[in-house]
């Protein structure tokens, strides 16, 4: 196992070839460069120690030391097509030798282009595209859309879900990374979703679930009042939050009390659009059509940051002779967009959406259930397309997670554990509260898949260890 | 002169190779999918006709038809090196091909060269970078980090300022883009910059407008609770809202002030920074140091979306051991990196900042300032280095703007007609309300930018025609 993944100071293309990774002297440099001047994201500066990445290639990375990791978390869940893909590098090649950038207010051939092919594969009548940096502009100004059609303020947005760092995107998120960054400015109100492994309704069964869940929004939409409220905020899929697929008829009932309500319905798919969950956009999987759908992401697999909305005919109709007050000077950079047009060409030609249903149901799918079957810690798996969560407990009679919400420090211990097994195998794993998830590139390969796959069984039995006897 | 600019379907690259344009079906193309799909910042969708761009090389830029333009915006002043600077599409398609994308809390070699060379250059002890995709998200961290620091939530900012479209960063902002996005959080407080030509302070002399704008500030300070304020923020040089260069001594009160009473002292570069005033930040040709530097554009001339966050040391220290509470997918992406490390390469192999220096006082000052002789309508120039502002007025006595604050349609007339007649000569112009900005690429050939003033010139003559009898 540990032999086929870990090699020493060289890395192999896509070609077979083999090439040295850079040595000793160039990590040092790397290190002291990364400390001495870069500040990180969501930490402690002095209590992290990033560790220096030399190559990529497919679903693989190495370290300068020459050790090989299989990204079972697609970088931050955005390397869907995986490191150095040949068609979407030629394409950022190729349109930065041609015209790297023109500002937002002209017209672009591959900014049209990429608008025109989302449109295409977006349901429903969503037909225009505002391109922005990442995901958390996307939500931004879908939420700033949404107030100035419904002339109202508030949103509604589920408890655990990300929406993005920014400051309306944090007031949206439903989990701890919004703490420190409170008050915010009082206009989201956050309810709870449908989560039938910890249902907060006491309901016994999805279908109940799924009612009870619509009633509690519907409570909450009433309480709240509906003539405040401008938008609802979904991850169609929940994602780092949970893997939390939403039960059959939750996302329809979603959108009627929408327009029960008069309310925007907001699908956020930055994390689950663009073949995730094997479709081009979650909802078409549950046959819903939002008003505005915010992706990120996948759309260019990361490789050149952007975002976007996908807007509706009706909201977008608003904007036709009101000025849509916002905007940002990358709006829809070519160099991105470039890699967005050649990321619709990969999947088409390659079958992306089709491979990843079937690596999923027929792959991931009963692999994970089998661990369930043989590890006393995992509590439930739970996915579609390549997206799965393995959520661990510490009692499978109780469903006591195998470490406690928000766990960090010695009260994590479990968790590094199992995060360290798998780095030990050459495996680099996704890890959230007290869960793995499973979120490879969707262009894995299915010896790879399996190998992983193999490697996360292994580690499971360390979590074993920590279940109640 | 029309002559020299206006060319027909055909452009020339850099090396005086003339290549031929798209035809009228592919222009017919992009219109379609523009306008059928792309949804355009800060606009009513059905009142604009975006003008597709075939192609760009250095300080021009081609539409469909041949015409050629002479950017003197810089598309949004963010196109610092021009368009296709060789090295720039060098280091960006290299590192393409070399590793596209790399996690933010990963180690990247190009991620770390970039930050160590910003750190080099700017001021004092600030020495860490957090990265982000653009200004706006800059600026939202930055007041983050000062809270963070501070304990405290109320930021002050000036009036006449442009900070960013995201809800923290379009709350800053001291222009009328805010209105429509507000009521925002209640936490910033705007306050009156110096601006000697139309003193809010009633001063005569610019040390005068120094001494009473900091005056203004301090009470401001005061009344607002000097307790209860994390951060003032201020353009350098204000950038979109009137090219507004601080007098002497104005910045350094603000420090003073910033130190007497705890605040952190945020200096918003996105515009000026990197080369623009021929500094490597404006603050540099001041001579003060700010605790936070944030920063975007003129980085990699926006060929890649990056923006950031210089940190001082005292401020970085505070977050070695608390958590700092903010992140994006895309932080210190590795293309936008690339294309930094490279800018840096360019300015130094090619003196661009003295280049700047030298341009700035020997070519376009005295052209502006006989420009002002010369035309009734001007009221007053005024810049720094490739940065300068006409500003307009309908009445040299009285300093009536040549068209009402904010003006838009019927309102604005005199300046579009400006506008039109710098297009038609084939110059792109930046302007906004009553005033023209000139802020051409800074690799501009001393023979485009006297081509350029001459339009500039002769379409004065149009403004004149607007100036009260
Ligand atoms: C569901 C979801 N929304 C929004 C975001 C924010 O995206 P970004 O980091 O590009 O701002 C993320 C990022 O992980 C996400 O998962
Ligand atoms: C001074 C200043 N700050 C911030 C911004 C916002 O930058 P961005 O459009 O990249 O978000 C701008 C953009 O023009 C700016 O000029």
């Amino acid at each position: 196992m540990t032999d086929t993944l870990i090699d020493t100071a060289t890395y192999v293309d896509r070609s077979g070839t083999r090439h040295p990774l850079p040595d000793a002297a160039a990590e040092a440099q790397v290190r002291g460069d990364d400390r001495g001047h870069v500040f990180h994201s969501w930490s402690a500066q002095a209590l992290i120690d990033p560790l220096p990445i030399a190559a990529g290639e497919g679903s693989t990375f190495w370290d300068y030391a020459g050790n090989a990791y299989l990204d079972f978390s697609s970088q931050l869940v955005n390397l869907n097509l995986g490191h150095q893909h040949p068609d979407l590098v030629a394409a950022i090649q190729e349109q930065a030798g041609r015209l790297a950038t023109i500002q937002p207010s002209m017209a672009s051939d591959v900014r049209g282009e990429l608008a025109r092919r989302i449109a295409e594969v977006a349901p429903g009548d969503l037909d225009k595209v505002f391109f922005t940096n990442g995901g958390a502009d996307a939500n931004e100004y879908a939420v700033r859309m949404a107030r100035a059609v419904t002339g109202r303020r508030k949103v509604l947005s589920m408890y655990r879900s990300y929406h993005g760092g920014t400051a309306t995107a944090i007031s949206l998120t439903g989990d701890p990374r919004r703490w420190a960054n409170e008050p915010s400015d009082g206009s989201v109100a956050h309810f709870l979703g449908p989560y039938p492994y910890r249902s907060s309704f006491h309901a016994s069964n999805e279908a109940e679930e799924t009612e009870r869940a619509l009633a509690h929004l519907e409570q909450v939409i009433t309480l709240e009042g509906a003539s405040t409220i401008a938008a609802i905020i979904i991850e169609t899929v929940v994602g780092t939050n949970g893997v939390l697929v939403p039960p059959p008829g939750y996302l329809q009932g979603v959108r009627e009390l929408a327009d029960r309500y008069g309310i925007v319905y907001i699908a956020d798919e930055v994390m689950v659009g663009f073949g995730r969950v094997g479709e081009w956009f979650a909802v078409n999987h549950f046959g819903v059509t939002p008003d505005l759908i915010t992706f990120a992401k996948g759309v260019n697999s990361g490789y050149v940051p952007l975002g976007g909305v996908v807007i509706s005919q009706r909201i977008a109709a608003h904007f036709d002779t009101v000025s849509f007050q916002g905007g940002l000077t990358y709006s829809g950079h070519p160099l991105a967009c470039a890699a967005g047009v050649a990321t619709f060409e990969v999947f088409e030609r390659d079958g992306i959406l089709e491979r990843v249903r079937d690596l999923g149901t027929r792959v991931v799918e009963p692999r994970l259930r089998a661990m369930a079957e043989r590890h006393p810690s995992v509590g439930e798996v739970r996915g579609l397309g390549l997206f799965w969560a393995i959520e661990l407990v510490a009692d499978a009679a109780t469903r006591a997670p195998l470490v406690p919400f928000n766990a960090s420090g010695a009260d994590a211990a479990p968790m590094a554990a199992v995060a360290a097994a798998c780095k030990q195998a050459g495996l680099w794993p996704f890890l959230h509260f007290n869960r793995m998830h499973v979120a490879p590139p969707l262009v894995i390969t299915e010896d790879e898949l399996v190998r992983g796959l193999d490697v996360i069984d292994e580690a499971l039995d360390v979590a074993d260890g920590y279940v109640a006897g």
